[in-house]
Formats: structure tokens, sequence, C-alpha cells
């Protein structure tokens, strides 16, 4: 008689095993991901699968109740104590005795799915660098002598086939307290670096260890960094928390950061003190809220620009603020967590940084190909990231191009009159009234309008106490949109616009949005310097994505993905008002996040996703942008805000744009620039 | 007619090269080892030969005087700049045009064999871990862009054939200024672990450094810390130095040390400061008397028992202070030295530490293994290191048995009443005549014999202010052969020996070996405890050396190899009339020297030996002596001093040894007891 079949699902994965085989060989032995930590020694849990009873005529089979040897005494301990789904087992304890279907639930699979909110994203797969097994290590015999390290390495060989261990010195000073608290039997993080190579012993707990080990995925940007807290088994965000960058104190954007390291020296020191210091503050501060203990934070994934990528390594940024741009490094940085003094993690802990693109496209940009795959599209991508810097990419799996464009900090309100960072109290949306030119608009942390019942009381306790950086992006977008502002980005006089709350300043007009004056608050204004400083932003940013364009030699892309800042608070919209972003149709423009911190996480999350990106990055092509005279020349032709006559149905049937202009006189520089046609 | 035939000696190498061939290319293509640190561009000169003019009938040509292309401009400027040994040519600019006999002089092969001292020592072939490369580097292109490592990389692939570099943090921080201070071409200096793998970037210096790199052969020993700097190129020891082990104050002995860090929370610790705070101090002394940079130390390879082991790398000893005595680890340990702390070295310096044999048989044992090589040996060799440890290593190549032997520091003149460590004014030196009783002596810092004319007024300086410990076996020894002692130890009366020499001191009786009190000066004698302390000592030494006998089951060994103290200080003769080592003919007796530094040295210039000595240690059979009733046996039994009838010829036509016996009363314990004869 035939051994018994065994069909594994969702895998589908089949073989027949002598009776008796448990589950879990079973399982190994057909390569089927079923979790195990223990080894099979019915401690662990992590094999649970779930084995049907009755006919499955879609594999052919059908499975007597008793196709498994019955309930054991370890699954009913097992069970007594943590509790356990009706009808699972422990595939380590259960035996096969007959024809069997045998369902591994997504969490008792190693490599299990992490699904993402977005329908445009991919999906992640866990595959961690570091990985808990639990080894029952031999005890030192006076006769055949072996270090403890060594007998840990065999061990590992013979219950887990891992050979090349390598373990540091902080790490064995701990191996023999921790072995003998065990009774010879540990739970061992282990690393590997995803070229492959050598597994690192990063720690070890006496005995079986059920609390995860976590990662964190950090987006570090020049203005803010941003963590997530990652259990490194689900892949699941269990804290996230951002923090202002140190750094700022020395300078608003990059430029001048890499300024300030040229003319004091000591300068890039004091920045990478600095931010290394926030990081570790934002880590802290990130493993409390999450419950974690540090120790058990074992992996980092970092991305940025280059400037923030050499200031955090601690090499100084100069060669960034000149042609040709020279990097220290391009590719990946893997090394220990403890060489850039991050403390406030496991002593060993590893950190990855993803690889730069160039000199002014770095990791970030990496890590927003890595969530955002333009290099696996079928049709042609723009990926618009906006933070202090742009990073654009545009491609399809053929070939993806790509650049950063210097937009400076206005997109996320810096450098605005009435400008401030994200925070309760900040406007955050705005309508303007095309006939009565009157705003109403939203505050971050309340729901509701300012012309809705309620919203005066509702505000009370934090006040309205500026603009944001999507705020100040719908706000000019509108003024545009209600003609205000003319196409050369001149807001006009009351007279020329019909709305008293156009008001003199100096020899320009502003914008009167709200105004608390009375009461001892602000008065919150657009000025013609915003105007500008939007201008100047929007006109760096669209010039980018004309010279990728220029490159690959098209004039129409067929998607747009915004990112950053730009895909979680700016209505495409208003971005495709102003000129932000080339045409394209409303519908095929989508916002896909943080894409940066996504690209981290999915570093954080999967080992093979580095390898991928690696590559990847090697085959984008770089356009630098500050030597490119195209550049400036698309720089210069996308000031204007042009859109009068409107070239979309979508966007003609929500804005009617005049095409009234303001003439100040010649003598005004500003108003006097003109729109020039696009080509 | 065919191509111009090359051959080179000293290899015989031989091949036929098109006519303009440089020689450097030629010894590339046959595999000859000939020097190049520049890559053939006329900057290095390491690439030295003598080419041969005339007939060579051994090599069945005759070389024509125009074999080669003239003495150009290039060997000019290097001559008139640096000196050249007349007949020299530069490798890469002399070109082949004839048949032609070349010689590659010593200093120009990498693999330059160092002559070792000693007629029975091994040779050491250069093949350090770290080498220097000279290199050119592409500059940044904005339009290719890749960072400067990534192109450091490519140049190194492309010139040296070297793949896959890592760098570490520290060194990137240099990366930028130095390519750029060195216009593009910089030395570079490259570490590769013996098991292969990447090449790790140690430092880096602007375009051709010529300035050597070296390392350090580090003996720490539980008592002294020896260390060796050696220029890594030639192999040339550049100075020497030596401190007291600063552990010292918390116990003499390891298992002193061991029950202070179990006695003392943080003792370990405290301990582990004070070694690394002493390396600290002692490599910083040695490069200074040796005019060497402490950053050009980018190499160190340490050997220690290990208890010293342990405390060195950080890692609490008190498992070795028990049964089963484990390891933390027992292989080699390759890391960064700043991990142990050691700043005065290279901050991306190396550290190499041999693999211990077992839990009391470190090391050391391993590096005088590597140095003495008793697995080569045909015959069978006794290999006996003493230091507060005795070392034993028995076998042929056939089979290795190892043991480690708790002499404790009295052969370091250590628990001796009139004991001091070896420096000036202490009794190195001791003769008893065998009719007068009268002791001669010399003294560490003065060629002269205590009888001889002068002798008070060489020593008037340092004065006479103890006995090291080579003085204290001789003195035990000639006491001995003078009738003084008898074959239990004992010290006998005035009456007894007939000197007044020997004067009662409490129940006991001690031998005056000088006396100085009357000028205020120490009065030296022998006691009975110095005698016990040495017989303690020397039975340990013994009872281990006849463990191993006994293991490989042979009665007699072939030959005697002496290491450490013993080699440098102890003479063979004495060693074997106090029965320190087993029964051989005086002249299968070799001193060794300190053969643990040597292995140490021999690790360092030899990547290759490195790994041997891994596998050589993985073959050895380890016995511990701690657990084995038979090693008890033979230290009761070697206590006596037996050699009333001498079984040696040699021995017997030097030293005539009284059978006398002093009989003390049965009261005394020590007297009491009585010499058994040995199986």
């Amino acid at each position: 008689m035939a051994d018994p079949l065994v069909i594994f699902t969702p895998s589908g994965k089949r073989g027949r095993f002598p009776a008796g085989t448990p589950v879990l060989t079973a399982a190994r032995q057909l390569g089927v991901d079923l979790d195990s930590v223990c080894g099979g020694r019915g401690i662990c849990s992590k094999c649970q699968v779930s084995p049907g009873v009755g006919e499955f005529s879609k594999h052919g089979v059908t499975v007597a109740p008793d196709a498994l040897s019955g309930w054991n005494a370890v699954e009913q301990r097992y069970k007594d104590k943590r509790g356990m789904i009706d009808g699972r087992r422990l595939g380590c304890q259960a035996q096969i005795l007959g024809d069997v279907v045998i369902d591994v639930p997504a969490e008792s699979q190693v490599h299990r799915q992490v699904v993402r909110k977005s329908a445009t994203a991919r999906d992640i797969v866990m595959d961690p660098a570091t990985r808990v097994f639990y080894v029952e290590v031999a005890e030192p015999d006076m006769h055949e002598p072996s270090g403890d390290l060594e007998r840990l390495a065999a061990a590992l060989k013979t219950q887990w086939d891992i050979s090349d261990i390598r373990a540091d010195i902080d790490v064995m000073r701990k191996l023999q307290p921790t072995l003998r608290a065990g009774k010879w039997a540990v739970t061992v993080a282990l690393f590997r670096d995803h070229r492959g190579g050598a597994w690192r012993l990063i720690d070890l707990w006496p005995g079986l260890r059920e609390a995860p080990l976590c990662g964190l995925a950090i987006d570090l940007g020049s203005t803010t960094i941003a963590a997530h807290l990652v259990d490194l088994r689900t892949g699941a965000v269990l804290a996230s928390n951002g923090i202002m960058n140190p750094q700022i104190r020395f300078g608003e954007d990059l430029m001048s950061r890499v300024s300030y390291a040229m003319m004091n020296p000591g300068g890039d020191q004091e920045m990478t003190r600095a931010v290394r210091d926030g990081m570790n503050a934002l880590i802290t501060e990130t493993a409390a809220e999450a419950g974690v203990d540090t120790r058990d934070l074992v992996e980092a994934v970092v991305v940025c620009n280059p400037v923030m990528h050499h200031l955090f390594l601690g090499i100084d940024p100069v060669e960034l603020g000149q042609a040709p741009f020279a990097l220290a490094t391009s590719d990946a940085v893997e090394l220990p967590a403890r060489d850039l003094g991050l403390s406030a993690m496991n002593p060993a802990a590893r950190l990855y940084m993803l690889p730069c693109i160039a000199g002014h496209v770095g990791a970030d940009a990496a890590a927003v190909a890595l969530s955002e795959a333009p290099d696996k599209s079928e049709d042609l991508v723009l990926v618009v990231d906006v933070g202090t810097n742009a990073e654009i990419l545009l491609g399809n799996r053929d070939r993806v191009l790509a650049c950063s464009s210097p937009t400076g900090p206005a997109f996320e309100g810096a450098q605005i009159s009435s400008g401030q960072r994200a925070a309760p109290g900040a406007i955050e949306r705005l309508e303007i009234d095309p006939v009565s030119k009157e705003p109403r608009f939203r505050v971050i942390g309340c729901e509701l309008w300012s012309d809705e019942p309620g919203f005066a009381e509702a505000t009370a306790a934090t006040g309205i106490t500026g603009i944001c950086g999507s705020g100040i992006i719908e706000a000019v977008a509108e003024m545009r949109m209600a003609g205000i502002v003319d196409a050369a980005g001149l807001i006009g006089s009351a007279e020329q616009t019909g709305t008293w709350r156009c008001q003199p300043e100096g020899r320009t007009h502003a914008y009167l949005i709200h105004d608390a004056s009375a009461q001892g608050g602000p008065r919150i204004t657009v000025t013609q310097g915003d105007i500008r400083a939007i201008q100047l932003a929007k006109s760096a940013l669209y010039a980018g994505a004309r010279l990728l364009m220029d490159e690959l030699g098209v004039d129409q892309v067929d998607r747009v993905v915004l990112a950053g800042a730009f895909g979680a608070h700016i209505s495409p919209k208003h971005a495709m008002v102003l000129g932000m972003i080339p045409d394209a149709a409303l519908e095929k423009v989508t916002s896909a996040g943080n894409a940066a911190g996504t690209g981290a996480r999915i570093a954080l999350c999967n080992t093979g996703a580095r390898a991928a990106i690696e590559t990847t990055v090697q085959q984008i092509h770089k356009v630098e942008t500050a030597i490119e005279p195209r550049f400036q020349e698309h720089f210069v032709n996308a000031s204007a805000m042009p859109h009068a006559v409107d070239p979309f149905p979508q966007l003609a049937q929500v804005v009617k744009l005049p095409d009234l202009s303001f003439n100040t006189g010649g003598g005004d520089a500003e108003g006097g620039r003109r729109r020039r046609r696009r080509a």
C-alpha cells in the first residue's frame, strides 16, 4: 500500500510520507513555508496548521477523520496555557496516518504577506534579515574540550542546518551565563546579510523566547525624521513617530547645511552629532510607545537624501555642495548601528542604508523606486516625491530616469509669511468662492470647515495659528482659480479682484485669509512673496519632471504617482492648477503616501528587496539638474500658472480659470515677468 | 624568429615574450614573485631586478649586453633620489629585447623569507594579511555618477584584480579628502582575512606612500606582556618591549584572578580594563621606540593562556575556574582592535588571536605549536613552555597531545624568599663548588662572575638585589649537586653539609648566598620554603609531561624543546638535575627561546600560518590535568630530586650527586616525605 498522500494549501505542494511522519517534517521536506522557532519540540507553537476532513475534489482526495494522529498532551498543554483556535493542530505533534489536506494559515508562514493599504502598492512578503531560532546546545565535556560558541554553532548546524556563525564581542560576553541560565537551551537571534555569507549572532536569551524582535524603518528627511517600529515576524507597524530634524538649527535646506560644514571647522561633526542624538531620542520614544524594549530593536533601515546620508554616516558633505557632486559612497551601506552612535538599540543591531542613485538623488529616491517600482511598470509613470528636495523618477520597465530638484522648503510651509509646520491649528485645506472671493478652510485637529457651525468652539483650544505646506498650495491654487492671482503670479488689488481681502502690502498686495489680531491672534495672509516662493518651488519641480521627459523623448506620461507630503496632503487638482506636475488625466494621478518610508519598510521586512533595489539602482539613468541648461530653461518657463485655457476635461468641469492679467507697470521686475508658452 | 626567452632566478620560471615586454609584466604573467606597490608606474621601485650578462650554461642561454632596453630617465631619477645598487634595473622600466636571465633579489620578493636565528626553528615567509597598493582612481563624472569608494573599488579591480572591497565608517570619512589631496592617486592598505572573502580598506594616503605598515606580535602572559613591533613588508622586528601585566595587583597566578572575578562583582571588567590599558601603554612605548606612528600599526596578533584570553576579550573567566573548564570560544578570534579598546593603533587595525586548545591550554600553546611544529616532527618531541603555567606538547607527525600544568610563578622568581623579577642586580647564574660548598654567581647587567676581579665595582650601581627565576633553579640544582640538599629536598645543617653557609632558620635551614646586611643591603638565601616551592613547580611540570607520555604509551622521548623563560635562561643540565623534565640525552635538549612570541610573529607575518594552526589545533588531542588521577600520582612521585645515581652518561661526566639523606626526625611532615621510585 502506498504511503499516505499529504497536500499542503495554499501552496499546493504534495508528497507521500511514511505513516507516522510529523506534519512539520513533511512540510520541511516539501519546502512548504511552515514556521517553527523551536525546531519541532512542541514548545513554540509557530507551526500551527488546519487539517481538513472530508472530500477535496479539487485535490482528488477524501480525508478520513483519523488521517492524523490524535490530539496529544503537548497540544493540550499549549492550548490550556495560551489558547489555540479549534481545529488547529501543532505541525510538530500531529503525525500523518492517512491521505490528508493541510492548510497553513498566514500566521504560520515565515514568508507571510503583509497587505499594504494602497491599491497600487506592492505587497510586502516577510523575509527579514534577522530571525530567531531555538536551539539545544551540548554541555561542555572536559575530555573533548570546545568553546561554548563552537558547540552553539554545532547545534545550529545539526538542528537548523545553519553554518558559519560569527559573534561580536559584546554577544560573546553574554554567551556563557545565558547558556547556563537556559540549561543549555537558548533562543538566538541571527542576522544574515542579503548578500549571503556568514550568520551573525546578534543576541541570545535563555530558553524559548516568545517576544518578537523588531526593526525600525526610518525616513531621515532634511526637515523631519519619521520612524516606523515594525515587528520583524509579522511586519506589523507597532508604532510610528516623527520629530523635527535637529539639524534645522544649522540651516533649513540642504545647501545651507553644506555651507555650514564648509564655513565652520568641525561643523559637519556638529551636525552628525545632532542628527544621531535626534535619532536616538526618536527611537527611544517610539520604542516606549510600542512597549518594546530597545534591546529588541535589532535592525534599522534608513533612507534619506545624499547630504543627510553623509552627515548621518559622519562624512563631510562638502563634495555634495559643488560640481561634480561626488558621493563618498553610492552603494548600499550595511554596518553595526552602534558605529553610528545609535545606542538606543540592541548593541549588535545592524543598520542598512539603501544605495544612493547620484549626488543629488539619494537613498530616499531609491526607497521610492523600491516602493513604487517604476521599473516594473507597463505604462510610463512619473513618480514625484516632495520634501525639501523633490525626487523625480520617470520610466517603465524598459528604462527609468531619475533626478532631484531643489524645491526648497516652501512646500513644507517654511519660508512662507504665515507658514508653519503641520500641527494642530494650522490651515491645511482652503477653498475660495469664485464669485464672492471669500475663503473657507479647515485646520489640523478639527473636522469642521470654518463656515460650519461650531468651528469657532472646536478650534478655540488650538486657535488658528498659520498655514502648513498643503494649505499654502491649496491657497495659491484657489487664489489663481478665483482670479485673485494672474497667470504670472501677481496678486491683484482690491479693485482688480473685486474683494476687500486683497490689501496693499508694500508695493504689492496680500490676500487676507483670517484676522484674529483684534483678539491678539495672528493675521494670516498670502503675500506676493509667498506666491513667489511657491512659484519657485513648483517651477523647480516641474522643470525636473520635464527634463526627464525630454531625456526620454516624450511629451506625455501615462500616469503620475505623488509621494511624500504631496501624496499625503496635497490634492492632485490643486497641484495641476499650479503647474507643479506635467499634464495627465486626473484619474491617472494617484497618491502613494510616504513612499520613501514604505520603501524603507519593505527593505526592513524583506532581505531580497535589498538585493533587488541594489540592482535596480544600477540600472536607473541619472540626470543631473544642476548642470543641465534645459533645466534652467524649463525652470524659467514654468514659473507661470498657465491654466487659463484648461486642457483637461476633468479639470475643466471644476476649474474656471480667468485669463485676466494684472498690469502693475513695467517698473516691477516681478510683475513684468511674463508667462512663456511651453513647447 | 622566436620571441626572446626570459628566465627568472631563483624561481627558475621561464617563458617567451614579445620584444618590448617590461620585465615586471613578464614576471606577473609567469607568476614570478616580484613585488610592486605602484603597479608598474616607475615610482615605487619595489620591482628592482638584477639582469645577468654572459653565458648561463645551466640555463642554456647566452645573454647579450643589449638583451634589455637601455637605462632610462625614470630609473636615473629614482637612482639620483634614493640610490640603487649598480647593475639593478626597475622591472617595470626595463623591456625585454633578447634572451635574458633575471634575478629577483630577496628584497624585491613579496613573499620573501625571514630567516630565524635558531637552527631548529622554521623559516617565516612573508605573506601578511595587510598589504599596500598604489592606485589611480577615475575622477567623478556628473553624467555617470558613482561614489568615490565605488570608483576606488573599480580601480583596484582594473589595476590589481582585487574585488569585493569593504570600508569601515572611519576610513570612509577620510576617503574624499585623501583622494583629492593625492590628485586621484592614493596608496591604500587592504586587509584580507586568511579565510579569504572581502578585502577591508584599512587606511589610505595621498599619492605613493613609502613608510612601511607594521604589526604587533604580542605575548600576553599572566606576569608579563611582551610586544614585538614588526615591519609587515620585511618581517624585521623594529622594536621589542615588555611590561609587567597590570593585572598582577588582582592576583599573582591565574586562579587567584579567576577568584577575584568570582568574588568581586565587576571584577572581571576591572581586570579587562587593566590589561587593555597596559597593552595600550606598551604599544605606545614600543611604537615610539621604533619611531613608528601608531596609525601605521595596522595589525596585532595576540597569544595568551585561556584566562588572559577571556579577560582581554572582556569575557568573564569564571567558567575557567571550575570543571569542566568551558571556554566561551575556542576558535581563533579575528576582530577590529578597537573593539578591545586598543586605541594606540590605527582605528581600523585588525587583531587576531590564535585558537585555544582547551580550557587550560591556550592560544599561547597554539603559538608554540605553530613555532615548533611538533605535528611536523619525524621523531617524538616534547615541547615545554614555562611561564606561570607550563604548556606541554608531546608528539610527532602522527599525533600530538597537549596539556597545561599549574606550575605557579616560582620559576619566574615569585613566591621565593629572595626572589625578584629578571632585572639588573638579580642573580641569574649560580655555581656551588662541590668541595668548598662556596657559591659564585653572576647578576643581570654584569658579565663578570662574583669571584672575578672588578665584580664589586661593576655591580656597585645596581647592587645585588635578589634571585630571578633562572637563578633560583640553578641555585637549587647546584645545592643538590653539592650535597647541600638531599634527594627529598631537605637542606642539611652546617654539620651535615660541612659548610657554615647552611644556617638554621626556624626548624629548618637556609643556604646563604650573599650577605650585604652589614652595608644595609639584602641577605640573600635559599630557604627550605624556596626549595619546596621549586619542588612543587617542577613536580607539576614533570607530572604533566609524564601524563602525556602515559597517554601516548611511551617511556622515552627523542628530543626536548625548552621554550619560554626556560629556553631563554634555564640550562638544560640544571633542569634535568632538578627533574623538571623527563630524561633525554643532553644534546637532544634544545632551546626555542620565546616560542609563543615567535608563533605570534609567524601568524602576524604569514596569513597562511593562521589557517594552518587553526587546522592543527583541531587535531591536537587535549589532556586535562586537573581531573586526571594519574597526574596527581605523578605529581606526588615527582617531588624528589632523584639523580643520586645518574642514568645519563653526559650528565654523569659533570655531575657527581651524593646519595646522602638528612634525617630530621619523624615529626617534620616535609622532611618525612620520602622519594618514591618512579615506574
